[in-house]
């Protein structure tokens, strides 16, 4: 059953996946999206993969009340432990910022050597090597956490000596292993691209997912019959201004500043929900 | 109605709470305790009051099931939002961290001046001024969120160039305040001590709630007659162990690691709960 009216879910941990979002945006301007941030129980990426799936599971029930028609897992964390269940649980079109990325390096790699970073659970979960072999069974890769990345991020230590410093500690080994290509692998860390570009050097490219992913969504939409008819203009003659809902689970002091910094406007009308109640 | 018999209740938001325990098992050696770390949804102390509240009862009301006597709120964040709350809303003696640390800390000055650290919600929420003012109304405070300390100790850079950076720019404004005293406002901060020591130079005292909560939590004990007989050995001449359960919400990788540098012993046997069905 086909519903090309629903809006475009998409939820992470909290408000990293803005990033995506704002992508999404881009490519599709008239599309309706709903994004959901689980900021009252973020973060996930050093939590468990059974509690990440958990609380996938319970935001993708919360999304799926509005009828959306596509699901965005915009967490890397999340996208690396559950899609599987979430494919197998619910029948919507799911996509995830995993293989997005993986196929950006695969596509970005000339040595066939390729770095991620991300928090502790995406890189225990090797969800990115999976998904990079899968592309293409010869790659090399290798994988880091960075998990003082997110803290520094959310404090607005962006430019800064400290950032540089963990980064030189966090990204040393990676540095002898000859990569050409480092996938950015959580939302936060395309703020961090500066400091990460610096100590690794011009010659390493880097892959921030969330543009990959708004391509991945665009192209699903319109094999699955998805889009939406393109009507800029109801039958009254005003413009039809597509539906930008933002859902929250806490409102959290500083949360306006971190909002601008991720979605590059100002904070916006959001909503406070509980998901259990 | 009094119930002496039963186990001291102690919650955190996660395992950072095991420096108040151990200074309460030091100090009450044949009570029964149990812990609860709510480790799949920290840290508490970048959410709001009022999310906080909410899973400081959701905590408490877990503990009570297995009819404690006594409730320890060992996180800051939770002691410094969710006291009143919890003391309105159950009848059983609740002790919290912040009115012990200020206590000590106005046994300590001399100067009158205080320093406070902890969390963006703790400081915000001047819950430790306020106390520190019930206690001796001329004092003067000043606070300072230091929201990098907790990831650091989980990262466990404890003894480390970059923890020292991060403490130098957090305590330089404190540093021109001519306090005599600070009080380490998170459980997580004594960890941190030496480094904390250092920048803040041999002339301020540093005040750790953990062993002072601990003396709180025996005097109301015996105030209120709580305490149980001490009773070494059973009729049948076997010691009597006391009991001492551990809970936690999630267990993430690194876990292990992690607690003993909180408990100072290995990982005893923990039990996974869901405080929501």
């Amino acid at each position: 059953m086909t519903n090309n009216k629903g809006p475009i879910g998409i939820f992470d941990s909290g408000i990293g996946g803005l990033t995506v979002l704002k992508e999404v945006l881009k490519m599709l301007p008239s599309e309706d999206t709903l994004y959901l941030g689980d900021t009252a129980r973020l973060p996930y990426g050093t939590k468990s993969e059974e509690t990440v799936i958990k609380y996938s599971i319970e935001n993708t029930r919360f999304l799926l009340k509005y009828n959306i028609k596509l699901l965005i897992v915009a967490c890397n964390t999340a996208s690396a432990v559950s899609l599987p269940v979430l494919r197998k649980q619910f029948s919507i079109p799911i996509v995830g910022v995993i293989e997005a990325g993986a196929r950006a390096a695969v596509r970005a790699t000339k040595n066939g050597k390729v770095g991620i970073i991300g928090t502790d659970t995406t890189i225990s979960s090797s969800a990115y090597t999976k998904a990079i072999k899968s592309v293409s069974p010869d790659m090399d890769t290798v994988g880091q956490p960075c998990p003082l990345f997110v803290p520094l991020v959310e404090e607005g230590w962006i430019d800064d000596d400290i950032t540089l410093s963990v980064a030189e500690r966090y990204l040393g080994p990676l540095k002898n292993k000859d990569i050409d290509t480092l996938v950015l692998g959580c939302t936060h860390y395309p703020l961090l691209k500066g400091v990460i570009q610096k100590v690794m050097g011009s010659g390493v490219t880097l892959i921030d997912s969330a543009e990959e992913t708004a391509v991945e969504v665009t192209e699903v939409l319109m094999r699955m019959n998805l889009n939406p008819p393109y009507t800029p203009f109801s039958k009254g003659g005003e413009v039809n201004v597509p539906v930008r809902r933002f859902f929250v689970t806490d409102v959290p002091r500083r949360f306006e500043e971190q909002w601008s910094r991720f979605l590059g406007e100002k904070l916006s009308k959001i909503e406070k929900i509980d998901l259990i109640l």
